[in-house]
């Protein structure tokens, strides 16, 4: 049931949720100043030299932005009659978790409380999330890597074999005293090493053990190419079934020809 | 020779080596969830800090895994006609590694024998290899990495000469005092560098020795298209046979027919 | 208004702005040669060693390059019929920018000012820059990367979302004892590590923040596929549609023949 | 002129140069072998746990190994009718300097010299590159390599200038207190950051400089996509090309019709 035409519900509908009228557009470009702005707010006041000269700025405008996204919260619940399906909805949940943890805050007084609260704050990064809506174009993208889902997790699979047994034997080359303390450490490193990542927080010491370490970097180095080659394949392929989907049987309607294709491939009919 | 109809062997095999009736798939999905299980015993009793409360915990469930995969390998040679088949087959071999280690240990007492025991129980961890048992999804990948082997081989030679080319070159540079205490680790530090891993824990410190790095650097960062390309048109090429199949038509004998076609779409014959 | 045939100001154009004759040719060698030459002058005189002996000869010959250059600049002016032009274009500017911090090291002078005129002095470096003008063949890859740039948006605004998340439940799992001192530094760390650079400087302790890691490490490794796959199917559709002209037979109007196509691959007719 | 048939001299040759006849191919094994273990040797012995106590084993090894090449290397020369075109070819430079420096070890001997004469020796590292004559699979990745040379020859140059600027760029930032003591310094900095090596041995500590060292990350994870997407159109583009070769006219005799053609494109006639 869409909201009745020319409404307060349905204007505020048509600025919120729509981004084709001047107002919804102005709409949409200030909320997106305002997320940013509170996320600078919120990554600022854990800088130290910040957060003690402008601690009490800062905690004035992280008030600012929540009763800002407070009223936005409401707005969005108004303007749509089915309300319910707005506040389930991924962004729903979001939009809420962004704003929680500031009112929180208030209940739980007490300085020892200080640090895990303005640990729950930091939930409101999750706003950022909503930048996603404003884009479109991402349809083409998450369709093929949606295609290339199977392939994408046999490679994953392979990945996390390599990484466990490569893991489990420099744990047994090294030992604990070159770093390698325990099996989750060793495959941590593995991974570090095989996405060609290298913190050099541990790195192999023993002969045998940087001849294994080359081979998994290597190994990473070439089986990088196996994403790669799934994705611009599935890429290349949606963009050559573009130029076959134009033309339309005349007889039967179907379409799918190619382009050089002179009658029709499913009724026979001359296109 | 296949099991008789409706004994209790071709039951087992349905079950244990079949995944599309309902015992079968849910012995397969428990078997996953016991080797995923067993497989973080192994690695949770290397870390120091679980071992020491929980070690008789682990040293209980370790037990328990592989009595658990006993009973499964003496199924396995059970359900088949042929156990020889499995016995030497690649996951027969697998399964008996993954047990046995845990029976040793009993007729290797002695606490100066434990760790090298703790270490052969380590190669259970191969049983996560029969996790590949169940994607069969991996067809069409392992069959475009088998048509670019020749030219990965070629890539894979280049780059082992340029890494040992270069390492000669940065153990002259750099020498002994740099880091680059011998040849075999110059090329070690080659392939951290060309594979751009980059450590930190062997670096150039000379002029000439950050040049070259340098080159490396950027050789190593420009040549990773190179596998990369070779998958990626393998697979682009795979992708392009499958929908084009081999019938000809029968009026005018041409091919190059989509697989969903009918009808010739040079002479509009009947396919 | 081209400049009179036969003048001095249309000799002096053939020769700075044109490369097809031997003079002009030579003009553009010699520039090139001046360029990097004023650029290894730059750079050599902030290495200390380097500066303390040959300082004023370093000096020397700073100031022979910028008079150089601003007879260059002077020539250019000199040789177009509507100079304004040239002056407000990018490369006008740039050449500007390339002379002026030398002579205003003049007016500025004083020890305490030595430093931050030296600075000044390096936006020479913005000379090189020019290079880019001899180089013609760009055309094509800027044209590929034009098309896949609402793609690239996509895929830089999640690599950012991604980073930004990533940061904050790092900063609160590791915290300021182990190096992820604010949001800021955390979401930095992000980045070091989904690019796979991996600096090292700040690398995660914790058990949970090792694993978070891992899986930010795995996911940069995965989703470089992204671009690359997005620039490569980009190329290589403009590369099929090159060779395919636009060009109908003239008798069956069929499309599709090659560019060096002279009679129609379908009828047999003369295109 | 090919030596005679029968003859000394055209046996040598099958042997040396061919690897069509037994013999020739059992040659050629052997000399790879030895070019592998001349190798090892020429590595274990600056190996310094290694080169004390088999010092002298390793020696008299690496003296075998010249004298063997030294009789390859004149049976090169007299297996062939002109011998300067094997002497002056790359191959024959490559061989001969990878059996002067032991030679030349004998001339100078005293402590003093031991080093840089063994560093001389360590020529013989090229010898390796013998290993590429042996693949012959490596002309269609290098005809893809020479077409998209002037695309990566671009991609180089602006790689070089954006390495240059921030390299200058960070030096002012970060200054000679945070590492970067020098502009060349700070370039090398850039491009081990922008090739996503990333050691760490220097890294940035201001924030204004993290942030442009991220800019440069995320710089560099993204314009990888760009060599590899000229490297994979080319190849494909390449593979596109074979099926269409097949045909030739029967008239005219050209080749380089379509698949799907029926009349010859360039005469007309019938194929």
């Amino acid at each position: 049931m869409r909201p009745a035409k020319g409404s307060f519900q349905e204007k505020l509908h048509t600025i919120i949720y729509e981004a084709d009228t001047k107002a919804g557009k102005f709409f949409d470009q200030a909320l997106l100043a305002a997320i940013a702005g509170s996320l600078i707010v919120v990554m600022l006041d854990t800088v130290e030299s910040v957060h003690k000269p402008y601690g009490d700025l800062l905690f004035g405008l992280e008030w600012f932005f929540t009763i800002l996204f407070t009223i936005e919260y409401i707005g969005r619940i108004v303007a749509v009659t089915q309300p319910r399906k707005y506040i389930f909805s991924f962004y729903g949940i979001v939009d809420l978790l962004s704003i929680v943890p500031t009112y929180i805050s208030i209940f739980l007084p007490g300085s020892q409380y200080l640090m895990s609260v303005r640990a729950l704050r930091l939930i409101r990064i999750f706003r950022v999330l909503k930048l996603t809506r404003y884009l479109g174009e991402a349809a083409e993208l998450r369709k093929a890597l949606r295609m290339s889902r199977p392939k994408i997790t046999v490679f994953l699979v392979v990945v996390l074999t390599v990484t466990i047994i490569n893991g489990t034997l420099m744990y047994l080359i090294e030992g604990p005293d070159n770093g390698f303390t325990s099996i989750p450490k060793a495959i941590y490193w593995a991974i570090v090493t095989l996405t060609t990542v290298g913190y050099g927080d541990i790195s192999p010491q023993t002969p045998l053990g940087q001849i294994i370490a080359s081979l998994i970097m290597i190994l990473g180095y070439g089986i990088i190419a196996i994403p790669t080659g799934i994705v611009t394949s599935e890429l290349a392929k949606m963009q050559q079934k573009t130029p076959i989907n134009t033309q339309a049987c005349p007889i039967c309607s179907l379409e799918g020809h190619a382009d050089d294709a002179r009658f029709c491939k499913f009724c026979g009919g001359e296109l």
